[in-house]
C-alpha cells in the first residue's frame, strides 16, 4: 500500500506518494495561490493528488491514508488547521473538504513537525527512541519525537521549539517576545549578528559583499575571514548552550538540524559536538548524537504521508 | 494490593506503605546517615520496609512491587543509582540488593521525578495528560509526563528542568553552568536577590532580619515592603518567561509547583497566571492550568510506589 503526503506551503502545494520504505516514489505541486479562497486551494490539493495517481498508474485502492502537512497549528482530532502566517485560515475543516473529494483517512500535522517525523521514521533520526529536530532557516522550526510519538502538546501549540528561551529580555524576536532561540540561531539572525557591526571590520571580506545571507557569512568563515568567523563562534557557541539546556531537559538520543545553516555540515556539527557537552549538567555522560538532516525538502511530503498508520 | 514506596534522602530513609488509592496507610523511617557503606543503608532500607509492614499487619503477600526513589541517575533498567549529591553511589546495584532482602518486583527512578509522578496519578495533575512540575526549593527538580509516561531521557539524565536556560551566560549556576533557571527561580536564587542590593535599602523591613529566607521575602512582599515586592516581581516575570517557554516547547495542559517558593500560594500563583501567556508564542491560545502541588513530602514515597504497575 502507498501513502500520500501532501506539503501545503506558502508558494507551493506539494503531493507525493510514499511507498512502505519511506521513500517517494513520484511527485507532482502546483502553484498555492495562497490569497483565494480556501475551498479553491482544497480543489487543487484533491487534483493534484489525482492527477499525481494518474500519472502513475496507481488507484486510489492501492492508498491507505492520506497526510497533510502545512504551517500553523494543526488539529489532528478535529481535522481542522488555523495559520497565523501564510494562508490566514481558521479552524478551516480540512480534513473534511479533502475527504468529500477523496474518501481516505486523513491525518495532519504542523510542517516543521512533519518533517522532523519524517526524519524520525525514514532519515537521519532512524532507530532513535527520543529525537529533537531544529530547523535552522528563516525562523527556527522543529519537532520533538518521544518515545515513538510526535509530540504536539495538550492544545496543539507545543513544539514552538524556536520560541524556546535563550536569553530572558535578550534579542528581540519575530514572535514578538525577546530572547528566544530563533533571535539568536536561525539564518536571520546569523546574517543579522553579521551585519550589526560590520561596518566596524572594514577589513572583512563580508564588508565588499552586496548581498550577506548565511552561505556567505559561513564561506567567509571557513575561508578564514576573522570577522566571520568570530560571528559564527558566537553562533555555534549559542547553539551549543541550546542544545546543552534541551539535553538536561529531555535526554534523547540524537537531535537533528536541518535548514540552510545545517548546509554547513561539519563546520557546523564539529564545533557543536566540542562544545554541547560542558552546558549540560553531566558532560562526562552526556551522549546525544547531533547530525544533519537527511531528507531535505521531501520530509515536508515523507513526513505528512507518514503520520498514516 | 499495596505498593511499598522508599524515599533515601541525604537525612532520612522515609518508607511507606501506599495504596489502590494513591494514599499512604502508613509509614516508618530511619536515618539514612549516609557515610556508611551502601549495604549497611540497604540493611536499613529492608529493615523498615518488614518493620512497617508488620506494624501494620500486612503481609508481603498483600505487597505487589517495590519502588525506590533517591536523588541522583537512576537507570530502572540496569536496576542501578549513581549518585552526584549526597550519597556518593556508583553504578550501585540497589535493585539486586533489595531484592536479595525482599523478592519482589523493584522500580526507581529520580526523587524529583516520582515526587512529579506522584503528583500526576495521586495529586495536582490528576487527570492530566500532559504535567510539567517544577519544585522551587534550594534548587529546582522537577519532572515530566507526556501522554501518559514519566519521562527520564535516553541516558537517564533528562528532566534535569532546573538546568534549562533562562538567560545564558547569565547568573552563576550550581551545575558549573551559567544561566540556569534554577540560578534565578530556586528558593536559594530569590534569597541572593533580596541580598544582592540590600545595603542600599536600608527602609525595607528585610534590613532589619537576622537571617532572610524564602519566607521572609514573600512575607514581606505580601506586607507591602516596596523592595521586597520588587524583588519577588523580578522573580515571578523570571519564572513566568521560563513556563512561557515551556509551554512552547511542550504545552502540558498543567503546570504544578513545588518547594518551599510555592508554599506563597496564590500570591505566586496569581501573578505568574497573569503573566505567562505574554511570554507564549500563542497567548490567546495558552490554556496551561498553573497550580500548587498538593502531596507535600508525601509525593516522594508515593511517587515512587506507584512506579511499579
Amino acid at each position: 500500500m502507498y501513502k500520500i503526503g501532501i506539503d501545503l506551503g506558502g508558494t507551493n502545494i506539494a503531493v507525493g506518494i510514499v511507498n512502505e520504505n519511506c521513500q517517494i516514489i513520484a511527485k507532482d505541486s502546483t502553484p498555492t495561490k495562497a490569497d483565494r479562497p480556501y475551498d479553491e486551494i482544497v480543489n487543487d490539493i484533491c487534483l493534484v493528488v489525482k492527477r499525481v495517481l494518474d500519472n502513475n498508474g496507481i488507484s486510489l485502492d492501492e492508498v491507505s491514508s492520506i497526510g497533510f502537512g502545512s504551517p500553523g497549528i494543526l488539529d489532528n482530532e478535529k481535522g481542522t488547521v488555523t495559520d497565523n502566517s501564510n494562508i490566514h485560515w481558521e479552524n478551516y475543516p480540512i480534513k473534511e473538504k479533502i475527504q468529500k473529494q477523496i474518501n481516505k483517512p486523513v491525518y495532519m500535522g504542523n510542517d516543521a513537525n512533519v518533517a522532523a517525523w519524517a526524519e524520525y521514521l525514514g532519515g537521519a533520526g532512524r532507530g532513535s527512541k527520543n529525537m529533537i529536530m531544529l530547523t535552522l532557516g528563516t525562523g527556527i522550526g522543529g519537532g520533538i519525537i518521544i518515545e515513538g510519538k510526535l509530540i504536539t502538546g495538550s492544545h496543539n501549540i507545543g513544539a514552538e521549539i524556536g520560541h524556546s528561551l535563550l536569553v530572558a529580555d535578550g534579542e528581540q524576536c519575530g514572535c514578538g517576545n525577546k530572547g528566544c532561540i530563533e533571535a539568536y540561531c536561525s539564518a536571520t539572525a546569523l546574517i543579522k549578528f553579521a551585519k550589526r557591526n560590520l561596518k566596524d571590520n572594514p577589513d572583512s571580506s563580508l564588508a565588499k559583499k552586496e548581498h550577506i545571507n548565511a552561505k556567505t557569512v559561513i564561506d567567509a568563515a571557513k575561508a578564514g575571514d576573522r570577522y566571520a568567523s568570530e560571528i559564527f563562534d558566537d553562533y555555534t557557541t549559542n547553539l551549543a548552550r541550546f542544545l546543552g539546556s534541551l539535553i538536561n531537559f529531555l535526554d534523547p538520543d540524537i537531535i537533528v538540524l536541518g535548514g540552510g545553516v545545517a548546509n554547513a555540515g561539519e563546520f557546523l556539527l564539529e564545533p557543536l559536538r566540542k562544545k554541547t557537552p560542558a552546558y549540560t549538567v553531566f558532560p562526562q555522560l552526556t551522549n546525544t548524537n547531533i547530525v544533519k538532516a537527511a531528507l531535505g525538502n521531501d520530509a515536508g511530503i515523507i513526513g505528512a504521508a507518514l503520520l498514516g498508520e
